[in-house]
């Protein structure tokens, strides 16, 4: 089994190049897979499909010729990831199989997505909706509330935290406390201005915990602090910085999101085959 | 660059074949390699390199024909690793450079290792040598003292638990607190008995942190309990049980620790040559 190891702002996959829909990728493969010290090691899976070769896409197969087959972690199926749709791209481009753009199925929906000129990857992230505020908690130190929760389309809280010091001793070992919690759980942004138009951010993702990234999130953030200052949907980057690098976000006046940044390929990977058959 | 990916009871290494001594391995290098988010990933890096063409290596040349060139994943030269030496073993088999042992130059001297019939791989560890017994404390719970202090030769002190509980409660998020501590600080192992002859152990390894397992801990956890009882060195096997999976140890009467467990290869890899040049 041939795979690669790529990147988006330090959040980590292994792509499969399966254009057939030939191999049977089963949750214990991928656990296998993404263990980081008896495996090869990834926050997950993105398997590379035509899309009338797979059941989950082969409806988008017209509109979008590729079909991202994102697996976590823990083997289970997501529906889409903002930093892993740009190293997607990535590796549709090195090998040759799209230009500099492309349409990519997802389980959330067809995503448009193209490189710029500076290697950077522009993704079309779709509509934010704003929910109730609700106030947060973390074990140390104290937060101001309330936060704004949105879904990307996935939930998010976001926090304002009032400097870089505070947001360096969040303790974020444990999931902070949301009241009341969005129904399906929610990741939570912690930010701090730095600029006029940028902000520093840490993320703890519901089921996973402190993530050194986190695609929906930046763009949660970024729409989050450009509501509250009252600039809105004004079409002008935010620069979002995370412990794993930088994004930009830029929020559109028709109300889409795109965010933009970094997408690296690493390695190719060649799976001991009977490493693989003891999995 | 080409290297491998593989484990030693979930201690993981990238393996780096140089025979020729042609590469310049930089600490930039390592640790970009082994950055488990930005790189590829893994505890260190081991080069394999024909002991002559090698400075390091090259008086061992005539007795250990291969110089197992260890770097931790900070890019630091290390001396030994007993975890690490097993997959050595199975890569040099694998390529077929030796059959089933090896002598190997390490930079702690020349180790002798085999595969035995079952594919656990043999190492000769050296010696054990005891120094005083001194108290050991961590944040949570507290534990009884003294505790065994010994080099094998890198400096352990081994605590007894009272029981599989209290092991898994213990908190090891921070070094735990040795009175006096040893001169070049220590790894602490925390034992308990689970039967006449096997152990479980957590480890808390210097300038890392908790590990899933450490070979040279392993060694020294079975060598205090063995002392403790009375049975010393009997030539008989201790089971030793650490997060990462199982070891045996065996303490032979001429003194000599033995230390017996699995080595796995996952992967081979091919890292992008612009990446690297990047780093």
């Amino acid at each position: 089994m041939r795979l690669l190891k790529g990147h988006g702002t330090e959040n980590d996959f292994l792509l499969l190049p399966d254009l057939d829909g030939a191999i049977d990728l089963t949750p214990a493969m991928v656990s296998a897979l993404c263990d980081r010290h008896a495996g090869l090691g990834a926050d997950g899976v993105l398997r590379v499909v035509r899309s009338e070769n797979d059941p989950d896409a082969k409806e988008m197969a017209a509109d979008a010729p590729f079909f991202m087959d994102y697996r976590n972690a823990d083997g289970s199926a997501v529906e889409m990831c903002g930093n892993g749709i740009r190293v997607f791209l990535r590796y549709l481009i090195a090998s040759g199989l799209v230009v500099s753009n492309a349409a990519v199925a997802t389980r959330g929906g067809i995503r448009r997505v193209r490189a710029r000129g500076d290697g950077d990857v522009i993704v079309r992230m779709g509509l934010p909706r704003f929910l109730a505020d609700r106030p947060v908690a973390t074990a140390a130190p104290s937060l101001p509330t309330p936060a704004t929760a949105l879904e990307m389309p996935n939930p998010h809280v976001v926090v304002p935290v009032g400097g870089l010091d505070e947001l360096e001793a969040l303790d974020l070992s444990r999931p902070p406390l949301v009241e009341p919690p969005l129904p399906h759980g929610q990741n939570v942004e912690f930010v701090v201005r730095t600029g006029p138009r940028s902000l520093r951010m840490r993320v703890h993702e519901r089921g996973v915990g402190e993530t050194r990234s986190c695609g929906t999130g930046i763009c949660a953030a970024a729409v989050a602090v450009a509501a509250a200052d009252g600039v809105g949907a004004d079409g002008q980057p935010w620069r979002v910085d995370v412990p794993g690098g930088s994004c930009e976000v830029v929020w559109h006046a028709d109300g889409e999101v795109e965010l933009i940044g970094p997408a690296v390929l690493v390695a190719e990977v060649e799976v001991d085959d009977a490493w693989l058959r003891a999995r």
